[in-house]
């Protein structure tokens, strides 16, 4: 079957942070694949729901799928989030089979920026070679939840001429000394900036950017580092989930 | 004065990857002050005043400030963008004062996002040390031309948990090992990568991204090296500019 696959980015969380371009990609979807994170997360699920009610056309149809098991220590941590990718992938192929007509358009809309730490292009890898469809695959980038970070708090991420890391919680210890000067960190849920970084270091952090619910701390990493720590869990503790991210430069 | 002064990104190109928010955020905006790099970018320009022409209120003005002269092989590379940066936000105080009402709306437009690799902010952060004005900043992120490249490649950025370096021409070969993954190389007239990079090496190449002359390469840095030197140089004479950015991907 033919079907045109659309990834469409939506920003990290400002329903005003959607591009136009997204806008028109939802307005002749027929089935939009949600993954389902997990109950932990409805507030996302809310808003996601509201940009559909907003721009996808009154008949679209939304499939939810459940994410299966995955072992978040595992020994080989590459292998385990391949195997999990494809058992994902299995089950988005039986739903686009049984949900979207030949010829449709089956869309995923990502958070952010679909080409940073997310996994449905990888999704899309393994549909295309299923001999089951043909797909004519579309990407609309996003805005970063890097951008709304760095525009919250009116900066840039580099001093002038500087490279900037990209990095995760758990690569942050490996980050080499000369790539180290701007970093920009995801996925941390231990904040080990605590245990890398300089107490003259700045910090730049922010939780659930573009939400009624947005938290915005900066200083110095000795002045704010356990503030930052108290903020992340109270929050966390009360709205039952939370997405953050913070920019960390070396002092000269 | 009191002034409200927005930095809006309208990201790397395509009309189309404009955000709600910053079509809200050009609607009221009584002064637009852009930065004239010079005559070899008309059709950024014309890109420009098409994208006012659709989303500015019908009353608004464009303030055009000439780029003051910069050295651009100065001996410190730091002090001389500093002070070219100083040269500028002067002759944009005078602009702002002479064309902007008390109580008005300034702003300024950034291709891609305003915290990568563009000086509209240190500028802000001079006009907000001038006693003349009281400043609203906001800052609007864009999409970034990074987000735009990944995309229309459909890839990823980063293969599973692996960190991005985002990067210049002058600095790539200063990226320590370790760090070099996954780069993502911005201002690079001299396509450095020809020398810092193994052949086996993936790259995918874009310029002019979302306009109508994009232009993408992609393979083995061994086998599409030359061809992207060779396609950038006819581009650039033919069309009198060139904004172009490429990831690379080492090897393992």
């Amino acid at each position: 079957m033919r079907i045109a696959l659309r990834v469409i980015g939506i920003g990290p969380g400002d329903p005003r942070q959607i591009t136009l371009q997204a806008v028109e990609a939802m307005a002749d979807v027929d089935v939009f694949i949600v993954l389902d994170k997990g109950a932990d997360k409805d507030s996302l699920a809310a808003l996601r729901t509201a940009i559909l009610d907003r721009h996808a056309a009154p008949g679209h149809r939304v499939v939810v799928i459940a994410d299966p098991p995955r072992d978040r220590r595992p020994v080989d941590y590459d292998a385990e989030v391949r195997r999990w990718h494809a058992a994902r992938a299995a089950l988005i192929a039986d739903a686009v089979v049984a949900e979207v007509p030949d010829g449709g358009v089956v869309a995923f809309l990502v958070w952010g920026d679909p080409a940073l730490y997310d996994s449905t292009l990888r999704i899309v890898d393994d549909l295309k070679q299923r001999p089951e469809f043909e797909l004519d695959v579309e990407v609309i980038p996003g805005v970063t939840s890097a951008s709304a970070l760095t525009a919250a708090h009116r900066i840039l991420a580099n001093r002038i001429g500087e490279p900037i890391h990209i990095t995760t919680g758990r690569r942050l210890p490996d980050t080499p000394a000369g790539a180290d000067g701007n970093q920009i960190v995801m996925l941390d849920a231990d904040l080990t900036f605590r245990h890398t970084a300089h107490p003259d270091d700045e910090i730049w952090w922010g939780a659930y950017l573009g939400t009624p619910d947005e938290i915005l701390v900066s200083g110095r990493v000795g002045d704010v580092g356990d503030r930052i720590a108290a903020v992340r869990s109270e929050a966390r503790a009360r709205l039952g989930w939370i997405m953050d991210i913070y920019l960390i430069r070396k002092t000269r």
